[in-house]
């Protein structure tokens, strides 16, 4: 009998952090450079990046237990956006945070043990991964530590074109997916009854959703589209498992330029909307 | 009647860069540090990576139309690897290739205007493209002047797992997708009659493929799998379209690492290698 796989501690590591922040809020941090406050703002848009994202990354601390750094927000910038991204990692972790990065990657064979070696070697705890290629392209994410949320259901509306097709045996493509990502993630489950690889499920997709979380009673979801993108608070709570938990919500632009000050006292501001934001979801916490 | 969308051009250049070298050859270079010839060794693997890619750039000038550059092997070195990476480009196109660079992005909204301006940024032609959040993903590519290469059917064994399910309405979950790329594409096709936005489907699944070329006509298809994972080109003959083109065959290990000189004349041994490739597949080139 071969050895089973089991879990890299991602999951346990994850559920921690949300008790003890008792919020399963998540930041994403996708820096636009239009938008990033006037004291910020630089000649040269790398400083203007580094700048904003440190300010969003200090509101976060202690505040919510998880940022997501969007990263082609950083690979814009060509190789010293990927320094300032790598930077900004570092810099969160040392702050306490869990790390996601949203790079939505997925390659096969030796080119995918690269991605999980550059994306753990920034410092990060978890990556999305697309799925189309097969359920294995996640095992070299596992295998280098991380967590990984499987894109199953996005929340953007073209995301319905391929998702909600309907196969022959009457689930939809996502649901198809889902089945996968269940039956991958069984035998890496933590102590916490999670597993190591979890969702990508939006908020936007209520109904839907509750049929993916019976199709995955273990999987984290990582739940965009909360608040500017139309998702409400009963439609994330759809998504919960039996414990009331096993979301992480992610808010962006609503939080990290919820700010009207022009000096440094922007990052106050972000910091409320971020505790605001916390406050909001802190149902959902498990 | 709002606009139709039209060519960026993409498709006829690689229509004429095809013709011109009378082959449909693309050279994958995906470099694996261990496998660096001798003399291109370094302490610093990063030294090792560029010389090994100059080389094979080198070689490949002028022999073939075309080279891919695997991303994830230069993303392995972080923000230096991703400089190497744009070094490589511009020398690639400095030397009259055409590059492709395969990436597999796809995300929404404003980070894939990101993704888009980061690779047209570095000076590549085209991009391979995952379309699991919908074929939309490829519009900000082709805005930047990018041909794409939409996943549809890949060579690896996994990608059964999602690919080949069978839809409702007898369809395969890839065919559907090629449905999707033949009906996007079709407003975007230049003077040769094919469309820059073009579909990744192995060759090691011929039955497959002549079912996909019927759903794709006008689409340039890059094909991964000949050689080393086993693809002949009986199987790519069978993805070529009605003017038996259309198709841009992928060789990588079996061309890059073609060498046994310790010295500076494995780049000689890989032009061979190369012009073998080009050859061998020269009935396909339309």
């Amino acid at each position: 009998m071969p050895s089973a796989p089991s879990t890299n501690g991602f999951a346990d590591r994850l559920h921690r952090a949300i008790r003890a922040v008792g919020s399963p809020a998540c930041i994403g941090i996708d820096p636009v450079i239009e938008k990033v406050p006037e004291i910020e703002r630089s000649s040269d848009p790398l400083d203007s990046l580094m700048g904003f994202s440190l300010g969003v990354i200090s509101a976060a601390a202690s505040v919510v237990p998880v940022v997501k750094f969007q990263s082609a927000c950083y690979e814009r910038f060509g190789q010293e956006g990927v320094g300032i991204l790598a930077s900004c990692i570092k810099k969160a972790k040392a702050s306490g945070l869990l790390v996601i990065l949203d790079a939505k990657r997925g390659d096969i064979g030796i080119s995918n043990e690269h991605y999980a070696a550059a994306i753990a070697g920034m410092g990060a705890d978890a990556v999305t991964v697309s799925g189309y290629l097969g359920l294995g392209v996640v095992e070299p994410f596992l295998r280098a530590g991380l967590g990984v949320f499987v894109l199953v259901r996005t929340s953007n509306p073209d995301g319905d074109e391929i998702q909600s097709q309907r196969l022959a045996d009457g689930r939809t493509v996502a649901e198809m997916v889902a089945d996968r990502v269940a039956e991958f993630g069984a035998s890496r489950r933590g102590q916490s009854g999670y597993s190591d690889v979890g969702a990508v499920v939006g908020a936007t997709k209520a109904a839907e959703g509750r049929e993916l979380r019976i199709r995955m009673p273990s999987q984290p979801f990582l739940v965009p589209g909360f608040g500017a993108q139309g998702g409400t608070l009963a439609d994330v709570q759809s998504l919960s498992d039996e414990r009331g938990g096993g979301v992480l919500v992610t808010a962006s632009r609503s939080v990290i330029y919820a700010f009207t000050s022009t000096n440094g006292s922007w990052v106050d501001e972000v910091r409320h909307a971020a505790s605001a934001f916390a406050q909001e979801v802190r149902p959902l916490a498990g």
